[in-house]
C-alpha cells in the first residue's frame, strides 16, 4: 500500500478514450470487416455527437459488442498522446487512481488489468479500480469521456467539498456542455500543473 | 444504471469474510493436503489475532498463496449466513456497493464476478467495485473485516461527512479496537434496520 497523504487532492481517471485508444480499435476492426467498394469506411468525424451505434445499421450492432468480448481486444489498444508522461508527471502532486467502468464487459478485466501494468507500470495496483456507476469514487477529480459518469460522480458532491467532473474531449460528446472540458492530456497537464 | 435518491446512504461491503467465507475454504485446502496422522488440522481457534499466513510454516508460504489463484478458489466459496437476506432488506434503504480488494488476486476477477451472480443477482452488476485501496470509496459506512481497509476509509473523512467503518469479526481482527464491530449478519441488520 503506497503511503497517503491526506492532503493530497485524488484524481480519477477513466480509461477507454482518455488514456486507452477504444474507440480507435473499435473502428479498426469494424471497417476491417465491412468497408469495401461499396461501403466507406466510418471516421472520427462521422461520430461527431454520436456513438458508433448509433451510426451503423441495427443488425450490426452486437457484431460490435461482439468485438469488445475478443480476447485480444483490450490488450491491444493504444495509448493516448502523453497521457503516461503527463499522469507520471502529476503522481508526484496528486494521488491517482485509474478508474474503469469495466463492469460494463466482465471479460475484460485481465486484458485491462495487464495492459495497464504494460503502459502504466507506476500505478500501483492498489490505485486501479473497475466498478460500474462511479458515483462510488471519493476523489476530488474524475477525468471521464461519459458525460452519464460525470453527472452520478457530481450529483453526489458534499456540500463544500471540491468535487469536479472533467470531461475529455471524444468524438461523441463534443456538444456537451456543463463540465470542464480537456480535448488532450496537454490540457490537462496544463490544468493540473501550471 | 439504476436510479439513485441522493439523500439515501451508501453501505459498501467487502466480499472475503464479510459476505464469502474465503477462509473456510483456505483451511479445507491447507487441511486436505497437509493434515494427517502427524499433523493437526489448523481450526478457525487457532487463529485468533493471526492470519493463517502467521500460523503454518514460511516454507508453505507460496502453497497458501497458490490456494488463491486456482482457478475455481473464488467460485466455491461459502455465502456468510443471513448475508443474502439482509443485503436485499438493505437495499431497500441504502444504496448497496460490494466492493472487495480484488487487484490483490487478479485472477480471482471473473470468478468473484461469477459467485456475486449466482448469490447476490439482486445486486446490479453497476454496483460491484473490484479496488486495492479503499480510501477511493465514497461511502457512509464501509463494512470490511480489514482493519488496515478500514484505517484507509476513515483516515479520509471530509470534516462534517458521516463516514465510518464497521469492523466484521473474523478470527485475526478479533482483538483490534477502535471501530463499531459486528459479528455477524444479524447484528448488522440490528444496525441499521432496527
Amino acid at each position: 500500500m503506497s503511503p497517503q497523504a491526506p492532503e493530497r487532492k485524488v484524481i480519477a481517471v477513466d480509461m477507454d478514450e482518455v488514456i486507452a485508444d477504444a474507440l480507435g480499435e473499435h473502428l479498426n476492426r469494424y471497417n476491417r470487416e465491412f468497408a469495401n467498394d461499396h461501403t466507406a469506411a466510418i471516421t472520427l468525424s462521422d461520430l461527431r455527437g454520436r456513438r458508433l451505434w448509433q451510426v451503423i445499421p441495427a443488425h450490426l450492432h452486437s457484431t460490435l459488442d461482439n468485438y469488445l468480448r475478443e480476447d485480444d481486444f483490450f490488450r491491444n489498444l493504444g495509448v493516448m498522446p502523453h497521457a503516461q508522461r503527463v499522469l507520471e508527471r502529476l503522481q508526484s502532486r496528486y494521488e491517482i487512481f485509474i478508474a474503469s467502468a469495466a463492469m460494463e464487459v466482465p471479460t475484460s478485466f485481465v486484458a485491462k488489468y495487464d495492459w495497464l501494468a504494460e503502459h502504466f507500470p507506476f500505478i500501483p495496483t492498489s490505485h486501479i479500480v473497475f466498478c460500474g456507476d462511479k458515483s462510488i469514487l471519493r476523489a476530488d477529480y474524475l477525468i471521464d469521456d461519459n458525460p452519464r459518469q460525470l453527472k452520478l460522480f457530481h450529483d453526489t458532491t458534499n456540500p463544500g467539498a471540491v468535487r469536479e467532473g472533467i470531461l475529455y474531449s471524444s468524438p461523441a460528446n463534443l456538444d456537451v456542455t456543463g463540465y470542464r472540458r480537456v480535448d488532450d492530456w496537454l490540457a490537462v497537464e496544463q490544468m493540473f500543473l501550471s
